[in-house]
């Protein structure tokens, strides 16, 4: 085993956190449930926010900021979302020394306190639709926390939109959701399903709340992104109405949708081995590392001056950075890349210079080869997008080996521990039998699939008539 | 005066506030003293991120995210530094319904949850320097607000670095209030002093705090960052030692530096006039605005399609706009960009085609010329860079005007209220003579400059011998 990273295979809980503490990504802080994402962490975080910004401005959306606190009174003021979020929170009392009239809670999500502002800025449909996104930090009083996935304050970005049509907020839904699954497939390179979330799973507030879900390396989904129709629950609790272009009075659309830090989660579940972090080439923050090889001090400078003027010409075609650290021995240096997750290794030694040659290590494979000096940069560049192909490949070949129909309780039990996966059943759509899941084997129905073919079958719990199947899994 | 804009001359608060207003960057929210960034104010603060995030990583440093909560006991740590924020705290004390063991802080700055992470980083010389910087939201309880300038919750940065040694604190102090100096002058154009603030001015918990001081148009300071050497003072709070070369062990040498939002309000009252906002071109998320004119729907098309083919090779060289909306006149859109500070407008016509024309208007100057079509990428990209200079001549100017070489109190005190300004004066350095600023005329003692020449001279107030003068001024 790789130095302080638990194998996978004996204990996969001790295996996440360990390639997080040896990649050095995040911690545990003195406050309960909070995390402190570190330098190497954060720079993926700041990846993946590039990404995401970039594609929600190119649908249209512009970035605003809203209060962190929420008066109480206001999270009040939407039935099913109170009820949903209430329990979570953490309550601001006391301010500049003297007790509040009225609480604060922290915000646990912003729909209260930004749809009693869009009620100032709405009057009529000239006025939408509203295209916002904010990216912010929340808090959710956790009981049971892990770092990335689950913690009581975490960084996320949250769209909140408003419409003056059903359609328009339909479409809107779907086509973050559409944004979210093309950023996971291609950027995290995770293979993810789409869907819907049932009555029970869906977002306090919401009509439908659609989802991408993803399966981890130990079999288990995990939800890596939400888009919601809020339909006019939202604009009804904070009397936001407009005229339409007919003159008439009606309710705004809304819709709301976001991803978080769990994304980081994501990529070091789906991705990683025994030796470390794996990170796909499209979100690594240091893609390729140059690490010089020498013997002697004699060989040290000729052999950073060699690499040097090798790599001068690529600055501002790739992100690299040479290791040349004399305190370290090169054995030290791959070992710690290699946990850090570095995409592309490069070793240059002395023998290596003598022949114009240089070996190029793949993190993902192993994958070592030796290249003329002269076509590293084309076969780096072409190493990366191997890779991230790759990764998405291996993703997508061990959701499918662990994916099954089945159709019998008694076959669903048996493999829905051993070796687990995603199961597609039949289900009639009663809540009854969905909580059978929960009971039976602390599983879930994830999503009922947008692109299912209809398919006459029986429920899998209770037996009665289903039209199509769902897709039910222990999950994170 | 503009429509809904008062003008400077009658009342510069009022004058503030309507621009905000009508450039729609920002409004105050229904959480007392906290403010809603609306897209077009976040577009602003999106640009100085960028600029700044970048300049902070070419001088090697890194992002990272500490949690937003800091046990009270924890804030306690740093005496000066409690008795100088627990007043203006928000106060945490119920989470997930429960009454919390100990009650948790928003944070006002993170020095102390910081400082106690850092102590389980830090062992020896090599794991020194620690730079790292944090981009987040703080609270901090306050009475009077004011858009931008003074709000409960604020964004900003905060650099939170670790040393070695005094020496390298000092100079990194040094070198970030260098680029925020380089900052404020070359992107927001706005001329500033730079020196250390007097003892009853500084960071509570600094042992020095530099500053830099900018003039507003009402002559008042605005503070619009800050750095400080933090000595050893939270290492010892935090108990972080290290050992160093020799193994001998010492507590660890800090600094702090931030900047806010508060520079979106330093940029509008630096710059703006009676007829709205004026951002400088190197921070304008719009640089340019292209308005067709038509009179008649026939000529419409034409002119459109002719502006689409005109710009369409300036994509990817500067960013703009076309104004093509067909519900607003010409009048009407030109007052509109106006209002938001656009710097270039480009106006074409049926005559303007004609002639192979177009007419360039220069927001600060409202400077007006026809040039021939096929040079106007060129001369636009001109004309932003001498708007870019010309704001900051123009403030510089201005600064000089009102900055004034004093040596009489009752000569001080004629002119510091109108009209007002900045005051080069000597001070023998004692606290007592600070206070009398304030009480006889709310002013304060701004910075003591770093590269004033030495100078004999008496201490205005008291006529105690001083070696240099300081800048005294009312300040927001």
């Amino acid at each position: 085993m790789a130095k302080g990273i638990t194998k996978r295979s004996e204990d996969y809980s001790r295996w996440y956190l360990d390639v997080i503490a040896q990649a050095d990504l995040a911690e545990h802080s003195s406050v309960k449930g909070c995390m402190v994402i570190k330098p190497n962490g954060y720079a993926i975080w700041e990846k993946i926010q590039g990404q995401l910004d970039k594609m929600f401005k190119e649908t249209g959306h512009v970035n605003a900021y809203f209060p962190l606190f929420i008066p109480e009174s206001l999270l009040r003021k939407e039935a099913e979302h109170v009820e949903g979020f209430a329990p979570e929170t953490a309550v601001v009392t006391h301010g500049g020394g003297k007790l509040l009239e009225e609480p604060l809670v922290v915000r646990p999500t912003s729909e209260t306190i930004i749809w009693s502002t869009y009620k100032k800025w709405i009057q009529s449909y000239r006025d939408l639709p509203i295209l916002i996104n904010q990216w912010a930090n929340v808090v959710r009083w956790e009981m049971r926390t892990r770092l990335f996935l689950r913690t009581t304050e975490f960084l996320w970005q949250e769209g909140h939109t408003a419409h003056a049509t059903a359609a328009e907020a339909e479409a809107e839904t779907r086509q973050m959701l559409e944004v979210y699954r093309q950023f996971a497939e291609e950027y995290l390179a995770i293979p993810v399903h789409t869907g819907v979330k049932t009555e029970s799973e869906k977002f306090a507030g919401a009509v439908h709340t659609y989802c991408i879900e993803a399966m981890m390396q130990d079999r288990r989904a995990l939800q890596a992104g939400t888009s919601h129709n809020l339909g006019q629950n939202f604009a009804r609790a904070f009397d936001v109405t407009f005229q339409n272009e007919d003159g008439v009075s009606d309710y705004v659309w809304a819709t709301s949708w976001g991803v978080s830090t769990r994304l980081i989660g994501a990529l070091i579940m789906a991705h990683s081995d025994d030796n470390g972090l794996i990170v796909p080439p499209r979100l690594a923050p240091l893609p390729v590392v140059v690490v010089p090889i020498w013997k002697s001090d004699d060989e040290m400078a000729a052999v950073i001056s060699h690499v040097r003027e090798l790599t001068a010409s690529w600055k501002g075609k790739i992100d690299f950075k040479v290791d040349d650290r004399n305190q370290y021995r090169p054995g030290f240096k791959f070992n710690e890349w290699e946990k850090r997750g570095v995409p592309i290794r490069i070793e240059i030694g002395p023998k290596d210079i003598e022949n114009k040659q240089a070996v190029i290590v793949r993190r993902d494979t192993g994958e070592k080869i030796s290249i003329a000096q002269d076509q590293v940069l084309q076969v780096v560049l072409q190493k990366l997008q191997e890779m991230q192909e790759a990764l998405f490949k291996r993703a997508l070949e061990h959701r499918e080996t662990y994916s099954f129909v089945v159709d019998d309780l008694e076959d669903f039990k048996k493999r829905i521990d051993e070796p687990g996966g995603f199961f597609w059943v039949h289900w009639c759509g009663a809540q009854a039998c969905e909580t059978k899941f929960q009971e039976s084997s602390k599983s879930t129905i994830r999503l009922i699939p947008f692109d299912a073919q209809k398919e006459k079958g029986k429920c899998i719990i209770c037996g009665s008539p289903s039209q199509q199947r769902v897709l039910v899994a222990k999950s994170y």
